[in-house]
């Protein structure tokens, strides 16, 4: 391994120098099992002889330890490339939508991506408030649901604009989402915990729906809200 | 403040630490003023001249960032005595209950006390092998939450023995959720989510549900799965 090749890699923690180059890194045995068991390409492969995979490049410990994001590193890294998917005229008028709208914490984004995963839904728009969709956190947090979620970055002003399905924001007020009508088609829009939705997104709503308060706590988390209204319009649907 | 003072505060940090002396910490401006507003006793508060909540100590900077267990220290470090609940006889046969069986993950702990607040459980119980109750990130996660759920530490094989409320467990297979009948008393039971549920836990279950899956994901993360159960529960009770 080269100097300049491992400060490559090492560079690869942040956003700026990910978009430059196009790469992202993935690190830990257990991610990059899944994604490569899902069936995702990687461009490159560096592995210490502890890892039981399959690997492009042979690496020492030493310099896993200089590529590394991590303070313990583990026996492998993957290198893929960004590939920046845009949305096909008319395309969020059919099938499912969940689109998150300056969700920014990576842990949140990931569970996100796993949840539209598990209910099957078509794709997830994230707004570039979002944490970056190829930060190892997200990629980490979706538990291998990164391999298989079709994912675009794009604001959500313009993306909603002239969508025919129904764009249902979550709020703390608004319609029982357990009255959800069976709906093929439709947008979900996820807020930041902490701001709600952005005026942007807010302006393409159809309407709100919200998730009945039984007891005390002001809000649920973002991913834990998302999730109950993806299982209530999958339930509707029957 | 005296050095052994000042080590003391740092040494809560450490669980063992924690149960000899019988007192937690919680750091943050935001976490105390929550915990405040709800009415939360604390012993002893802590602060600087930034703080601009109430205080029983003050405190210099350079003091507080000796005393915090975080890089960068807040302006406020509120100290609370532990408290063991214990549960009465006969107590989980009445009203709904939420426990959580080896959950690890902290933020997954204090996500779920605050599920439990929203849907307005009566209790939470916590198998020993569940990350602590009183640990920073779990009390943080749990926005607010902590100062208003009855929170039980406990064995659950023996807490549940002879329970007549029924004891759902919430797994890859068993009953659909979204055909859970009115339940007014109920214990609702989420695994680990390396594990899953424990032999212990298992053998005292009624049944399980499980929450039906439309898409390719392998599972949901243990709180997005505790919120969806109890989502429908409150559901069914209209």
């Amino acid at each position: 391994m080269t100097r300049s090749e491992l400060q490559l890699l090492r560079s690869l923690r942040d956003k700026r120098h990910r978009e430059e180059v196009g790469l992202y890194a993935v690190e830990g045995e257990k991610v990059v099992a899944e994604l490569v068991a899902a069936g995702h390409p990687f461009e490159k492969v560096y592995a210490t002889d502890a890892w039981a995979g399959a690997r492009t490049h042979a690496m020492t410990e030493a310099d896993m330890a200089r590529a590394s994001h991590f303070p313990a590193p583990s026996a492998v890294f993957a290198v893929g490339r960004i590939r920046r998917e845009a949305l096909a005229p008319g395309e969020l008028d059919r099938g499912l939508t969940l689109a998150l709208d300056g969700v920014q914490d990576p842990g949140n984004v990931g569970t996100m991506l796993r949840i539209a995963d598990w209910f099957g839904f078509d794709r997830v728009l994230l707004s570039p408030a979002c944490a970056d969709l190829h930060s190892q956190k997200v990629i980490q947090a979706s538990m291998g649901s990164f391999a298989r979620v079709r994912a675009i970055v794009t604001g959500l002003g313009a993306a909603l604009a002239g969508v025919k399905a129904p764009v249902i924001g979550c709020e703390l007020e608004g319609r029982d989402v357990h009255a959800l009508p069976a709906l093929p088609d439709a947008v979900v829009v996820i807020g930041s915990e902490g701001r709600g939705l952005s005026d942007e997104a807010r302006a393409r709503l159809s309407y709100s729906v919200t998730i009945p308060r039984s007891g005390s706590a002001e809000s649920l988390n973002a991913a834990v809200a998302a999730a109950i209204v993806c299982d209530n319009l999958r339930r509707a649907l029957g």
